[in-house]
């Protein structure tokens, strides 16, 4: 199965609009070059001479994308989970993050996050790493091996951070940045692994460097992530910080590093106000929604359901180390979780997210920022099956999950969202290739 | 390892008190006739003959208890999670529980259901059955067979229930009762396995069933479980079908079927008020906590500080099928997540409860109940190693878990409550027998 042209036979599942389910039992999965070429209740006869991998009875979904993670953090998950962001930055994120100036740290740790996502439903992951010129390219160059499609930002941080781990001063941040987008093309370019620009937030760079990286985002025509309103004394401290600024968003945004021409990633968006969402809408910034941090510090609940009703694009994350867990199935259901709370205890008028709706942000939602960002060669979007979507797909043996009565493939679709674990999946491909 | 007297050596951890986790690396844990005879850094001479696992490096926590649970749900888990409570019982609990009037489906389902949870983390678990006494004990049987310990009740019901989910009157209701604890009367004892009343909820029992359930419970001075203020819709039911009744709890309380000297357990308490939980206390009323549960029905978010603020004895409950999950660490870190909105966006004045107190809460919150349940023999609570507790225990092996820095015992302990799946028990105990 090492050719990128081949047939998946099972029971087919995806999403073929932000509400709709297209479920297709028994039926046929097309890959040519690494991007589907459709599915297919019988074959047609153009495809009769590819391989066939037969997963009859087993579940064929695409890949999952977790648009928010933070790299280093994943050494300390389930570590201070009693503090509030800024508290838990300080204690907790900081300090691990620091030690990665160490290659052989980085190297270690690296290695074992890594290892457990080629075994988990991921397929696509934005990264930060830390500020580490040399762990983000350790962290890259595992990444490329791996087969997983990811963006990685090496971040910047020059003001509001400990000493261990804050660069000497704009110039010294951006020096860096460009150090390591030259290490890559030294390098590379990879296949698989991305830069995207990523200011850590707002507190933490100065007016400087974000006008050094609007300079180095143009030269190079990069993506970028970033952080917004994740907590309500955070937004106070953007806005001591940025008296000029409407909105944090617009701290951003007169930087040119809010979307537009910028395609962008904005974790949380928890707190921001009709304004703030309406220039992410204007400006077609992707809102990570990361549920279960947004619960683990305390941050609240993220108006998903305004998200998706301003057309604001939308994906899961998890935000390692905010979030405890790596899997976007657990993101979905967290966010299911979450929009049930929200209405029932502070926003009647905002339905709760359905099953069909977070199944979207996690596939298609994220998924569409890799055809977006801008990245080099033929680059599509991924997390559906309709023709010219690359090609990420799970294979998942639900046979423990099933009910003692018949189950449609819509209702084995929903436990395995609610209930399965990387021992459900048997087989997973990413633009085409097998990597599990 | 049959014998009910061993020792364990390893890395163990307990909760001392609602607040205080009590740590103790690389020390021995003593298993006297299927108690604890406590926990020592250096093994006391008077146990020196004993035979010892040595699990050195390992983590050895309580097991762990779900105080609330419906054991024929197990089946559609994950299903119907669009649905608030009333719709949800009407459009899947109660069709699925109609099913188990066959003892075939019964003992397929519930088969399936018991090799489940020995895999996992619970030792005891409080089991909601259906209304069929053939059915119930079935599952009684095979719980007795699988060496856990368990309450379980045939439910009661005969009004607002569907015909194909309702017993005829309020007599064939107690009759079917008193069936049922002639056949466990004639079928046992049973020695780990135990009955519990189980009135469904008000609105599906009548008056006179109440009344005839007080009469058995006093004849056989059985413990009891039922639902209470779970929804708001629920609530302004009761008080429709109870005008005399001045509180949802105050319904159980006029049939003496609500604590004082029938040892209850409650399910949910999502809206109790300030005078309701009073009657808790005051009673000694257990709380079942649900959190996944009352995310799952869109329910709300139990004021479970206020339990523990106000002495109202309370566990964990995973609530299958409200809760999808029937893990107690995942029911922890739910309630430890929940508990955190609740402050963040309703209740300032709430902390959030740390992991110290979830960890009591699923296990000697919960375990305590099996101590004052009025349960025959020289029955204990479980849930402490301290001397005179029964010997539940789980042995973890946590080497996936690990960071690439040393982490404390209790550090390793909040890692498995967040991340730990079936893989990590290597072995588990329920009053001193192996059973994994």
């Amino acid at each position: 199965m090492e050719s990128r042209n081949f047939i998946l036979k099972g029971d087919i599942a995806y999403s073929k609009t932000q509400t709709r389910l297209l479920t297709s039992e028994n039926s046929y999965l097309v890959c040519e070059k690494g991007k589907s070429a459709g599915v297919f209740p019988s074959l047609p006869p153009a495809f009769a001479g590819l391989p066939l991998a037969d997963y009859t009875g087993k579940l064929i979904l695409p890949g999952l994308t977790d648009i928010h993670m933070h790299a280093p953090q994943f050494t300390f998950r389930s570590l201070g989970m009693d503090l509030e962001l800024l508290e838990w930055l300080n204690r907790h994120a900081f300090p691990e993050e620091a030690k990665y100036g160490d290659a052989e740290y980085a190297h270690l740790a690296y290695g074992r996050l890594v290892e457990h996502l080629k075994q988990g439903p991921n397929t696509r992951i934005c990264f930060f790493a830390t500020l580490h010129v040399p762990a983000t390219m350790i962290l890259m160059e595992l990444l490329e091996k791996s087969g997983l499609v990811s963006l990685v930002g090496k971040v910047n941080m020059d003001r509001n951070s400990p000493d261990i781990l804050r660069e000497a001063d704009a110039e010294a941040s951006a020096g860096a940045t460009r150090e390591w987008l030259g290490a890559i093309e030294k390098n590379g370019p990879y296949k698989n692994t991305y830069p995207i620009l990523t200011p850590r937030f707002i507190p933490s760079c100065s007016d400087d460097l974000m006008r050094a990286l609007s300079a180095i985002q143009k030269q190079y025509a990069l993506p970028l992530q970033s952080h917004l309103s994740e907590n309500q004394r955070e937004i106070e401290w953007v806005r001591e910080l940025c008296p000029a600024s409407s909105s944090y968003g617009n701290a951003y945004a007169q930087f040119d590093l809010f979307g537009a021409q910028t395609p962008t990633i904005m974790a949380h968006c928890v707190w921001s106000d009709k304004k703030e969402l309406e220039l992410m809408r204007s400006r077609s910034v992707y809102a990570a929604h990361c549920p279960q941090s947004n619960i683990n510090l305390s941050s609240g609940i993220a108006p998903a359901r305004r998200f998706l009703e301003l057309g604001i694009p939308t994906g899961l994350g998890s935000d390692v180390a905010g979030g405890v867990h790596t899997s976007i199935f657990r993101a979905m259901t967290d966010a299911i979780g979450v929009s049930k709370l929200r209405q029932c205890l502070i926003a009647k008028d905002e339905a709760p997210l359905t099953l069909e709706e977070a199944f979207w942000m996690g596939t298609l939602g994220g998924g569409s920022f890799f055809g977006s960002a801008g990245l080099p060669g033929n680059t599509a979007a991924t997390g559906s099956f309709d023709p010219g979507y690359e090609f990420d797909a799970l294979v998942i043996d639900d046979a423990n999950l099933t009910a003692p009565f018949r189950a449609s493939v819509e209702e084995r679709l929903r436990r395995v969202v609610y209930l399965s674990d990387d021992r459900n999946i048997v087989a997973k491909y990413v633009r085409g290739n097998p990597i599990k």
